[in-house]
């Protein structure tokens, strides 16, 4: 590969506008450089559409759901309005629920309370930690991570065979892995587990920003995923799916907004009636700016066209993943193997680098922020690192001098926003750190590997 | 009174900036009129130093505490000093915790699974739904409503004095309610729950926005409050306090950024070491525009004044009250009488009108926004109202058609942004609505009173 692979493609749409397209940075080795924001799985950049709408919006702001003014009910209607929008995006069925939350994190912590009674979830080991860990209350399987899509299916439908067949069942799995950025066979695994009686609930926070999101195509019973993922990083996010087991649960939150009467009883207590519609988990004052900023990012995405996004950023993959692969020192994370569909998120090795260090000579050196780490998916990283199931890996925090063997992982993940010089600088600045070294001194301070000074 | 007593007092600062400040609205009676946002205890517009705060760091957005990006670790520093200067706004003692949550909901739900096990929790039933419903799963012992500021006092300390001394208690209390803007005796109250063993949460809701809170002080265990009431409507709030609850409590949400260490055991389960700092209650990637938006309005308020600000919203509260008075038909809710201490948060009932038919009235014919209903704090609003206890009183809709007896009233509040002409209008408004009744005919449509075309 070279960078005329990707100068060649110029049919391919341009970038998205986003925010801080023009921002430029530091190098510690002098002057300034546009900086390339390559770590969209974690955050991705605002799109100028969505922060163009907040901003339009923003000084007719209003109390949702509860004023008599003008602007509380343009205010209520947008936020009822967003609700319909990402409905419409994801696809939903006619009696599913839209809740707003305020991320993926969340709204799989509320369906996880809204888990009926001894219901069985069984759930990846290869999950990130926002789907791995909600279900602790609950009776959960940790199945071993597959090796291809058709093995995780058959280890789902031997997990579930062998489950108690009456009681309730959930399974959770993500749409497309945040260390890897592989697609899991979400259609198949939807089947297996309505075919064993299960439901299945779709982490979509990786999936939803760089793929389409059908509920009814996919046949899963709830979607969630995380505005600042999906270009809105305005504190929501969504849970959308069967409105049954969230009517039938307790509040996710108790207060104002869920509560449609309260009365005190003559023996002191206070009685509650909960709103069923999605009201019932969203108690406080809505986040009207961050519903809106997700609805907004629906459309523009939608309007884009989806398959003039994956077509570039099929491109986009195509430019790291041949330009890695001439760097022999250089091993790719991946769980389904080099032919395996993904989205554009890409984590690996370098031999001889610690991963926070090279990590830090990409932002240093060549003004691109990518992330280091274990990515909040402890054990699927180490799985794939091969390394000891003990090995400490705290979020973000290089636990390892520079130098020493790498416990942990580079990840570059782009999107919709990003132009191809991004990923080009990147391919060049990879190649050369390792073939050059790093021009800098570097030193570990408060758990980041920072430049020496 | 009349508008010359405002007009006098030009000694006063002028109101703060805030979005909105020149939008205008139709009028059902013809032409557009400047919106007068009276409904700042539901929500307040955001101060325009916020928003602009908001705009100058949103192209240097970055994915918080996890990449190695130069505007990763921009926002990582940007969203940790905004919890100091929380901190430093609410006077936190040094070994406090300000955990950024999303509202004072969220906030008071969050210390309400942090209770220790078999800890009584004391709370007065005047209080708002989400100082009131987050401890059913608690021992609840509800005290009637005081209707003085010493009472309130010696009902607690008689319900304190008759528990089980040997195990914890929990008081929350409301700083200013949101239905009369009356002050609770907070300091007095913290004394009597210190004296008896007990902790105690200031809900501070409608407090913070209005008059400098202080832990230290007030000698308050923890404080709960909200963005979008403090002028920073980006999805946040704020518990800040003793870390030795929440540091023994299971994580409010389970996911990344709470979690240090995720691994595999040998059986197949999952074993997770959680952060025992405030990110422990804070998983998922944090909601950073969110928490720098509550340090922004912090720092305006700080910098503003608070005896500035204080007078200001003194001479507003004189101004209403005072233009009240001279309508004899309107009755002003109070359960404390004419002399409490308040901040800009007052609810009245209009006699021969439903409370939906004047708030809808004060929104068509004058531009006024205003909010109608029992503010969800059913059962002080009916007690203020001397209504059934079991009447029925959604949040926001009127259950009564206009011209029937209101069972719910209508409330004014206001805050650092209104200018004097908002709360003149607004009293010659009430008087000209009582003295010759609405200019147009209203109707009930979707629980809203709106007005017939």
């Amino acid at each position: 590969m070279s960078v005329s692979t990707a100068a060649a493609d110029r049919s391919l749409c341009a970038p998205l506008p986003v925010l801080g397209r023009d921002v430029t940075v530091p190098l510690v080795t002098g002057g300034e450089v546009a900086y390339a924001a390559l770590d969209y799985a974690a955050s991705a950049p605002a799109l100028q559409r969505v922060w163009d709408d907040v901003a339009a919006y923003a000084p007719y702001y209003g109390s949702v759901h509860r004023g008599a003014g003008y602007l509380s009910q343009l205010s209520t209607d947008l936020f009822e309005n967003a609700r319909g929008t990402v409905a419409g995006f994801l696809g939903c069925r006619p009696d599913d629920q839209v809740v707003f939350t305020r991320s993926t994190t969340d709204s799989l912590n509320l369906l996880a309370r809204a888990l009926p009674a001894g219901c069985q979830v069984f759930v990846f080991e290869t999950e990130h930690h926002a789907s791995l860990l909600p279900w602790q209350d609950a009776r959960v399987t940790y199945l071993d991570a597959p090796r291809t899509p058709q093995q995780a299916v058959r280890t789902l439908e031997r997990a579930l065979a062998e489950r108690d067949p009456h009681g309730p069942a959930l399974v959770c799995v993500t749409g497309a892995s945040n260390v890897t950025g592989e697609l899991w066979p979400v259609r198949e695994l939807a089947a297996a587990a309505h075919a064993h009686g299960a439901r299945i609930v779709l982490d979509a926070a990786q999936l939803a920003p760089h793929h389409p999101v059908d509920l009814g195509d996919l046949d899963v019973d709830w979607v969630a995923f995380s505005g600042h993922k999906l270009y809105a990083p305005f504190g929501s996010g969504v849970l959308a799916g069967r409105a049954d087991w969230l009517r039938a649960a307790e509040p996710y939150l108790a207060g104002g907004g869920a509560s449609r009467k309260v009365t005190r009883r003559q023996d002191g207590g206070v009685d509650v009636e909960w709103h069923d519609s999605a009201a019932r988990h969203e108690a406080g004052s809505p986040n009207v700016i961050g519903a809106y900023s997700i609805a907004a990012a629906c459309k523009a995405l939608t309007e884009a066209g989806w398959d003039t996004l994956v077509a570039r950023e099929e491109h986009l993959i195509r430019t790291v993943r041949e330009g890695l692969a001439e760097v022999p020192e250089v091993r790719i994370l991946s769980l389904f193997g080099d032919d395996a569909p993904r989205v554009g998120v890409l984590s690996f090795v370098v031999e001889g680098w610690n991963s926070s260090h090279f990590a830090a000579a990409l932002s240093a050196e060549y003004g691109i922020g990518v992330r280091d780490g274990l990515f909040c998916a402890h054990p699927l990283v180490r799985t794939l690192l091969g390394t000891d199931p003990q090995t400490q890996g705290e979020c973000g925090a290089p636990e390892t001098a520079p130098g020493e063997k790498s416990l942990n992982a580079v990840r570059v993940s782009f999107g919709a926003g990003t132009p191809d010089e991004h990923v080009e600088r990147f391919v060049t600045a990879v190649r050369e750190l390792v073939r050059d070294g790093a021009r800098w001194q570097y030193r570990t301070e408060d758990g980041r590997c920072v430049p020496a000074v």
